[in-house]
């Protein structure tokens, strides 16, 4: 918490200025993007209402297709270790976002962001170390996955939770089949 | 637009805390680089003032060679109808910006941002499905422009407005000849 | 600086509203990125506390592998020079970073950054020009580094300084060996 002083004959009321509305509600993005990278169950679903729903589209060709959608924030948590492929040895992703538009409105938020997925996979340190002349991060970072997230937030007891959570993906998307 | 009590004998006087001037500027390049992966020029003109100048720059090699210029927000919306290639099938671009810096004096502003510029490309869905043992998204995301942006900002009637915007691009660009 | 009025009866005491201390270290981590792509070991040693310390790790195994550490402000600016490599002709690169989290205590400050690092090549422009056909920019991309960086900040006479910066890598890293 950052106090300012007001000028002038109000110095001695100080104004709170913590951290702003708009903030807290992009941190709670910051949150969802390392669970996911993470694939930590528990703290992705700490992040949604009890009854908040993921709906996920394919909008790739200018339509809306359907991909699927999770309701309630228990099964949130459960889809991020049951649909997320784990990671391979020395592999990791980061889900990144960017360009936030962020609206609130008392005790309510939405944001809109960009997102991109990269996928990376390190390089096996050979036997007997890197050979000669090998230099700097060994290993691939490939985007993966792109689009649009739109999340509606509720302020519940003083902490921003994500209600509804629209994935829009730019890509089309292939299911394993059975 | 969020309310926050002041402690002590203010508190009966709440602070207005709405979004913040530094914020409000990014925002204009988050409409911005949606209007440009949209292709729309019409709400990208809007992002300007109308006397506004858009200036081009290849700067990679240590230099700073001219690109190309526009003036005035109806040709700058023009230009991304114009200059912008469509996007073919199952294509789409992500204008992404970061690392903000954003300095705010009364109603002028300046941004300095980074950018990177990715295309998308969808793989189309063979007919009968994917085949066995595809899995999720199906594509290619390739990072293709890279630079700085710089724009200055008038806060016209409580909007920002770009008035300068001057990209400068890592990378050496070609037009076609005829 | 921004000044908002009160509503009411403070209607003639405005609170001053400047960059909020979130957005100033945030900055911070702004002008890093430009010092490190720019090789500017003086701006760089300039956003570090005299006796700081960076601490640089891989940690993509799960594990936590240092891989060295440089201290005090002037071997950090020493060390942007002497340990990163310069950029070829018509190359350069974009450190850039994501969801930060950051958070302020009075005059310490801590954020937390998802980073990727961009490595950029510009193609040279034949004699003659570009052939027909070619057309935007003419390179490539790619992303080279990623991982978090952890920084704690002490504000000194008003301005935010590094003190402890904590780079985790995703990829191995090798040094060149003699």
């Amino acid at each position: 918490m950052i106090t300012e002083s007001s000028p002038g004959p109000l110095r001695s009321a100080p104004v709170m200025v913590g951290k702003s509305a708009e903030r807290q509600v992009e941190e709670v993005v910051a949150a969802y993007v390392r669970a996911a990278d993470h694939r930590d169950g528990p703290a992705m679903a700490a992040l949604f209402t009890e009854d908040a729903v993921v709906e996920i589209y394919y909008t790739g060709d200018g339509g809306r297709t359907p991909l699927g959608s999770v309701r309630t924030a228990a099964r949130i948590g459960q889809a991020v270790a049951a649909m997320m492929a784990p990671h391979p040895p020395r592999g990791w992703s980061h889900h990144t976002t960017f360009n936030h538009i962020v609206d609130v409105d008392g005790d309510t938020a939405t944001i809109d962001v960009q997102f991109l997925v990269h996928n990376v996979v390190g390089r096996a340190e050979p036997e007997g170390g890197w050979p000669p002349g090998t230099s700097g991060a060994q290993g691939t970072i490939t985007p993966i996955e792109s689009g649009y997230n739109r999340s509606t937030l509720r302020r519940v007891e003083g902490r921003w939770l994500i209600a509804e959570h629209v994935i829009s993906h730019d890509l089309p998307y292939a299911f394993p089949r059975d």
